[in-house]
């Protein structure tokens, strides 16, 4: 039994950070901020922190910034810090959706690596493109699918690969919330407007600002490539322009000689009680699991005709992959904002291995270009499906 | 603070009661005994136990049934006890779906009331037929959906049909088994080879077992009726006959000037860790509440922008609907077989008023042969849904 | 995988029950009602159910009660039912605890087997008298610690003795409830009046009706005698007579070589929240158990160095002991009701074992007046080491 | 309905920090050094890191220290830095006990604020010199009762603190871990090591080492002040030379007319199953509050005969004092870390004003010397009742 707290996976000198977006008022900019400290690796040293000038400036001030960094926008930013020797590595881009296919061509064409929030962009066109220019560059695109640095998601993800759970049958995938619940965004509520607006977000509502989470949450901890849905959305206040409840069903493709997995997908805005009720439950031939974001460091295991097992993070029968990611022994929860920095800190060894000509060591993983395309397609689909009353559509 | 318990709710003489089915080796009949015996208000005096003879005649004697009212079948069983002074007042069928039409049948003419499980029949034109003559008769019909009898499923439909809820948005049901996960039914265990042949259960397996209590459920506690399903079914066990595991997305008539609902359905019988995992969670415009049936004694309320609250069995916020069904104080939890006995406490209620010749009291519910026609035709919605590729199907 | 039901473990003909006490307005008489009922094996057919003549005349009638066999004194009912040829062949007394006593002696003493309640009597040397008497009668004496019907407390009992926990270092009780928050004994409500005067209850209160549920559970899963104890009674509700909050501190026996067992207890009434919060945990060498009353169909067993286990009734790791005295499948919960019903069934078990001259099988397990002995000097220990500023006191 | 999200709480220039142990193979100094990081509020520049120089310099190497400021005794950092223009402002100790005393005088007397890990020494007399160095000097305080900094436990306090549990009656506190079940010290295992050893952590073993954080959070969230106690120690594992199980019972100091509180406590490290199982339970006159480190991010509330409640962080229902201390929005869950950055946090505040010269924000909290030398003076009571075969000690 080791009682033991590890504060970061690497000693490397900490990687010089950029941010667009986040400046005050906003929700995940801070959230992004505190992921990439926790674990030192990063430090912030430059900012576009907002499209207002004037909000850009005072943010910069507010977060200790040296004010010749503070920039009005991420393209002067990107153009300055370019040229400067201690320029930035890498940027965040925490902006609204509709800002990041921008934003990131920007620093990725000048090598700077983009940790991108997530759904990737407004639309499929968008990501393709932004998918191409990553992959000709050699920068690295890691989007913040957060939930994939939970340790039991980690643990999750193993066991499957491991064969605990047999052949994967059904997949049960849910995202409520409820905040949305009444027409907050005719209130101003900055968090509000800009997810409700196609302009801002895109296509969709609930299915790109969670749907996405629990689409990706399943595709990282199963491995399976999803082939097809069904869906039907709604948007249930009056007068709201995307969708905020969408109920999806799910045909993943056939794995070798196994008969292809099904599944159902639930996320909704509008489920009073639910504040991020994200949930995840797969269930093979041989066992099930089941974990429930709110509650991040339980996992249940249900193995066929055993005794149901709570597997705890760090405790008996959490492995590796759980444990390379755990800050502290269990008993001690972490949350929302380790799970988070654990990207980051992910993020933090691709980068420094690239800097010292090394190949990434292989447990190392963080959700890249290729799963916002692919997020970025279920909410096109989902969208499509639905217009056509529930017809199923390729993804 | 009331510290009080009640055994049975009418102190009327014991109503005689036969049984079709129910024999050695069977699952539900010794349910149905107990459940009729719990409130003392019926006496198993007479039954067809089983369709081999000789089972017929042990199971009524380790039962105590006088051996002249020990029948060979259930033909025999309703002419010879129709004719009898202290003849049976009603009867239980509990044999595997294909045969209650016929059995029904035979009771209902010679106005025997009947109370039968589910579902009603092996297909809709039997259920229908059934109906028919349930409706032209005195005779009353009861069906055993014995999760309504739930005190906090009462509970529930009341809070909904106070407008607790406010107009209700969306319905997630559920029903997950595990036992099925492998082909049991090819080592002759009873249960498993009736309930996944379609010449016994009809066209659907988890549908037809699980599925219409979960749409029962579902209706029960919303009093929403049901306009359009579209359905995945499979049957992922090799060579097994019937659907095991339904994926099924619900389109809910409107009321009023409501938006209409929406709402997922899952069932199945292939989900390791889950053994009777009947789950109802219902959200509108007000709030929200969640069920489970294996923890039946609590129902989580969810009043949007409230704190979560936890409602007990006869606790505080529990009102009469649960109360009147329950049986001991809160905190002294009841199960199952107390739920299935207030389906025929409910019952002998509304058979002691027509003895009476007196209304039925406001507050008996009970499951009728509409909800039997309505289960039987989701079974067949979802069937038909699933041959069309999840195409939507009016119910 | 089974899926089987059972009513009932015996089909011998029903015994001729009688009650003292448990007329109208009771609580737990007509619990008894329902346990004796629910499998089947006993028939109510006498009754001497109030102290109040009028009432118990009426109580007679609501039960259908033969009324030359409702009585108005228990004496009176031992004497005439033991003279009759089919004569009551057990009673249950379910009256206040200060009864106890004298209605057991008439009825023992006749060659009638006593189904009491709990506790035995209202001070230890009536408990003393009684278990003479009972000893020395070939009368069987049933005390209904009914906590013990439950399959999962069987289940935790059998691991216990299997050694699955190793040697038991540590024992956690605990029975809080609320219903004594205020002082209702001043509202006149029965139930709380007779638990709060010493002349009905004897010298304790919370530490009579409910710390000795939860010492006789600790006792019956752990089979540790207690040596002694320390305890801090108070009575926080203003004039109330009786103690209605208990801290116990508990030092068992040593087994063997093992080093002795320590133990809390901590019984209240006055903790809002709990409506029967009886939760028992036990922790040895090599693992752990815990059990919560309100949610009787699981079982935590946690081996030392393992993942966590969720042991369900009859699910897959239930034993024998729990799976003997189930009656539905796993995933459908038992409740309070059947667990009692479990008591009555063991005696039934031990009644008819004697009337056939046989013993009684090993596996039937029913409290004795020993363990009413032993609780009684529970009570009178907890008293006497409160009112010595708790030293340790021997019980 | 607000989504944000906050990092830290001031916007002052970072505080220079030192540390005194935390080297390589330690546990809570990678605990103090992301709780110190997380909210941007210190910068740690300096160190001694541990007692064997090597190990120091390797240790400080690994963090990125300057080598200068590499220290091979807290004597030495302490003489040095303080002397230094830019020298660290505050100190963490996050070393065995027994070196507390010792290292926090060297850096009191110099003006250098401590923050110092729990217990506050390993002796009551070291306790008491260190609180009168504290109180002569204007250096602050500050002890790492990290799980005060809990947003839950806050609104736990601010609850009780409003009446809205009213006179609390009862205080139900316990902390049971499992990593000791064994002799994990004769393997040499570091933790266990010093942790069971008299000479490094004092004369309390599980009392000291985690009684403390039980008892210190029963009345941080109470403000009861405790009166005496009794105790039952033991140490289960042959050979352990300090308590791994403490059974106590607590009698509070009565508040005006209040009737005084009494309570139970229990800490173990021998309960399999139980990683860190901090637990607090209180009932008053009104109310219930139970909190769960584990599951800290909820808050069950029982207003005695209303509905339970359950209380999110930050969710329907959550105060400010709840909210001042949480850094994002309800259903993403905060754990252990952001809890201890708190207390960093809330020095940070306290520090910065001293620096300005203006008062401490009234809501800013955090444990002090007092708090340090009631916990040595609980565990020092605990033992000397055990020894006293748990006659009542005053505290």
């Amino acid at each position: 039994m080791t009682i033991e707290a590890k504060d970061g996976q690497t000693r490397e000198p900490r990687i010089r950070l950029g941010m667009v977006g986040g400046g005050a008022g906003a929700f995940i900019g801070a959230v992004h901020r505190m992921a990439a400290r926790l674990d030192d690796q990063f430090e912030l040293v430059a900012g576009a922190l907002s499209s207002t000038p004037e909000k850009a400036i005072v943010s910069g001030r507010d977060l200790g910034l040296d004010p010749a960094r503070t920039y009005g926008s991420y393209k002067e930013m990107a153009i300055r810090e370019a040229r400067l020797k201690d320029g930035i590595e890498a940027v965040s881009i925490v902006t609204p959706n509709h800002v990041h296919y921008e934003a990131a061509k920007e620093f990725l064409k000048r090598g700077i690596h983009v940790i991108c929030d997530k759904p990737l962009t407004s639309n499929l066109a968008d990501a393709k493109k932004l998918k191409k220019l990553a992959d000709e560059s050699d920068t690295l695109f890691i989007l913040t699918h957060n939930y994939t640095g939970y340790p039991m998601v980690r643990q999750a993800r193993e066991m499957v690969a491991n064969g605990e759970l047999g052949d994967i049958r059904i997949v049960q995938a849910e995202y409520p919330q409820d905040w949305l619940t009444e027409a907050v965004e005719e209130t101003g509520a900055k968090q509000a407007v800009w997810r409700t607006d196609p302009a801002q977000s895109g296509a969709g509502g609930s299915t790109g600002d969670i749907g996405t989470h629990a689409y990706n949450l399943a595709s990282f901890v199963t491995g399976l490539e999803l082939d097809s849905l069904a869906a039907d959305l709604d948007s249930f206040v009056a007068g709201r322009r995307l969708d905020d409840n969408a109920h999806v069903m799910l045909r993943f493709k056939a794995r070798g000689s196994e008969k292809a997995a099904k599944g159902m997908l639930w996320c909704s805005q509008v489920a009073p009680g639910h504040e991020n009720g994200l949930k995840l439950r797969v269930y093979g031939t041989k066992g099930g699991i089941e974990w429930v974001q709110a509650d991040p460091n339980y996992l249940w295991f249900t193995p066929f005709g055993e005794q149901k097992r709570l597997i705890t993070r760090n405790g008996a029968g959490s492995g590796s992959a759980a444990g390379r990611v755990s800050r502290v022994p269990s008993g001690h929860p972490e949350g929302y904002l380790e799970a988070f920095a654990t990207i980051y800190t992910e993020a933090a060894h691709a980068i420094n291995a690239g800097k010292k000509g090394v190949a990434v060591d292989k447990a190392v993983i963080y959700p890249t270009v290729d799963d916002g395309v692919k997020g970025v397609a279920f909410v096109e689909a989902c969208v499509a499906s639905s217009k056509k009353n529930g017809a199923w559509v390729k993804v």
